[in-house]
């Protein structure tokens, strides 16, 4: 193929279907709309219009209900622009609906890829800010944030801070509200972010909610930097891709955006419909500009298979696509027990996400953070937990770990 | 409850759970976070914001993964903004990933609503603009628009519009390209249509598709409007909700908008996830200010299941909704012998959406939209397809019925 192709890679489920026919189908109906009963000037003309079947991988198919196979198109680029919406109507729009079939991956061509500066910071620019080089950071959530004022939220805020935590997020429920607007909520929290550096030596960057009307976004977010801001928390799927790309891509809005996975499990989860994980939380949250990346661990209460996760962690780090890496944030039922598999898991390219993990520690939030510092620690100086923890100075670790156990890979 | 609330309906799936347990979690876990361990005081201060459990109502339970229930929970609206991402990042966007959970419908406070002016035109302000007040419309779609120069697309736009079609729509999959760019399209579209109008007396909408940046979406859509169109098709689900309210509360955007249901198939087909059909393609699309919603009709290649169909339909008809009605259009596989159907299923209010059924016609494209319109008033008089196809003047009718065949209820 001498021209530019973008590639999307489906699973289908049929139990009569030739799956052959089923792609040439695809091939064509999505692109030129009909082909064998052109004409021949025609098809000369048309051609760079067609798609093309890649692949066709039957697998499966003893029981009832299993046949299915993996089906690789590619289409050319000259029928769509060159944006997320465009490629994912053409791949995916009509298609979505035509019976059992999910979107497992997409090959952008060079040509697609240009019009993709991708995350503006990166894992590698997240860590530079936070002078911070080589080892896992943490993030830690609000405990609840809803119905707080501006005092017990800057209060809760510099507990957290005070652990050592290296990220700080707002709830994705977190709107505009008279209580904790926007830019007096980043005020309040900055001003605790540097009171806390004070004691503890330590930068953080606190990724504030940007929510609201489409058209209002970017100016929301430059009013957030404005007051102080040195991180964003956006709930991606609830805007769509493209709204990321556009903020990302803005020269103004220049702190890091944390991609949340609201509303991913409307397309992950099932089998035969919507989109996989590692393309909609990993390949597109990257292409799309997140510098950081949340979604479902393996560990806690909202779970996805470890095997998804980590293929979710090699789009965002995969060397392949020429944007910069997004941090991987495994989020949910993390406590500081469980800091040795996550790094197991993850190596030390990871952004351990602790919620009540930290709020819940007996000798409170700010040795919640300490705890999982200290086990991060030993951890990486090959230290087991149930050692760490009787180490001297290392009580918060101990606690967390009577309190919750600990899981030694 | 004297305060305003937004209610969710969720099926659950689990053959464990305890649900009212469930349900009881995510009225606190998703808004105050906790609750009975908060002191008496505290309790009094966040009672506004806790969620409530409305009802539970448990069904199927006889085989092993079937045990389920239906959960409604009501959220109170001074926890969120008033927008669809964030009562959707509210009710569904932690919880999507929380296991084998369907949102199903949305109910919205009187003072939700008051923030969406929902369709400009509706249904009736379509049937205003066409001057057709009592019989179903007929939409066509170009048969192929890829690869296609403006010589071509405007003779196949002619070509539709002599058959005496109220509305045609731009393919799905047509963007910003070099041979039919938006403002040269539609021109060219446009001055088609004033000549068809001069054949046939009948006035036309041409909805052009909407693509682009989403911040260039309203000066695009401005853009097209200048250049004559009358309508827009926008694929809404690749942008997200907000960005159709957006453009339809816009007073500059003066054209009924037709909402595609692209990338719909990610959300609605699987039993146990994503967002029902009703809800998605239809309550959702009407109160973000669709005037005509398409959706996968029950008879073609690209099926829905009828109930689910009409379930679309109510909602987008249903008069309890404060805001104008969505014009019903049922799509894909749609020829002449199945208006019969379609009429007993949607009564007169639907727009009959023809594809491949006008272009394919075997004495052409006019004929197409000629039998078409000839089902749809005997159909309307009574009178059975085969009758109204032996009558003179309705060859076009008879040759369709010899083709495809036809059903009549």
């Amino acid at each position: 193929m001498s021209q530019a192709y973008c590639t999307a890679t489906y699973r289908c489920y049929d139990d009569k279907a030739d799956f052959q026919k089923k792609a040439l189908g695809i091939a064509v109906g999505l692109t030129v709309g009909s082909w064998t009963d052109l004409p021949e000037a025609r098809k000369a003309e048309m051609e760079k219009h067609l798609g093309r079947v890649v692949s066709v991988t039957e697998h499966g198919g003893a029981e009832p209900g299993t046949r299915c196979a993996d089906i690789v198109i590619a289409y050319p680029d000259v029928n769509f622009s060159r944006d997320l919406p465009a490629l994912l109507v053409t791949v995916f729009g009509k298609l979505s609906m035509d019976g059992r079939i999910k979107l497992l991956d997409l090959g952008f061509s060079s040509d697609f890829l240009s019009a993709f500066p991708g995350p503006k910071f990166g894992m590698d620019g997240v860590r530079e800010q936070l002078g911070v080089k080589e080892r896992p950071l943490l993030m830690s959530i609000f405990k609840s944030v809803i119905g707080h004022d501006l005092p017990n939220l800057r209060e809760q805020f510099y507990k957290q801070a005070l652990g050592g935590v290296d990220l700080i997020k707002d709830d994705e429920i977190l709107f505009e509200n008279p209580l904790t607007p926007l830019r007096k909520r980043v005020e309040a929290c900055m001003e605790a972010a540097r009171q806390a550096e004070a004691e503890t030596g330590q930068k953080l960057l606190y990724a504030v909610n940007l929510t609201g009307p489409t058209s209002k976004l970017a100016s929301q977010a430059k009013l957030a930097i404005a007051s102080g801001a040195n991180a964003l928390l956006f709930n991606v799927l609830a805007y769509g891709f493209d709204v990321l790309h556009e903020l990302s891509a803005d020269p103004e809005i220049n702190v890091p955006i944390a991609a949340h996975p609201a509303m991913a499990g409307a397309f992950y989860p099932s089998p035969h419909y919507g989109i996989a994980a590692p393309l909609l939380l990993g390949k597109l949250m990257r292409l799309a500009g997140a510098d950081l990346a949340l979604f479902p661990s393996p560990y806690g209460s909202v779970v996805m298979p470890r095997e998804e996760n980590l293929a979710v962690q090699a789009a965002l780090l995969d060397p392949a696509l020429p944007v910069r890496m997004s941090f991987p944030v495994p989020s949910a039922g993390i406590h500081p027990g469980l800091v040795p598999l996550i790094l197991r898991d993850f190596g030390t390219d990871v952004v351990v996400n602790a919620g009540g993990g930290i709020h819940g520690h007996p000798m409170g939030t700010a040795a919640g953070g300490q705890a999982f510092r200290q086990a991060i620690d030993a951890t990486l100086r090959g230290v087991s937990l149930p050692e760490a923890a009787a180490l001297p100075g290392n009580e918060a670790l101990r606690a967390a770990i009577d309190s919750w156990g600990y899981k030694q890979p």
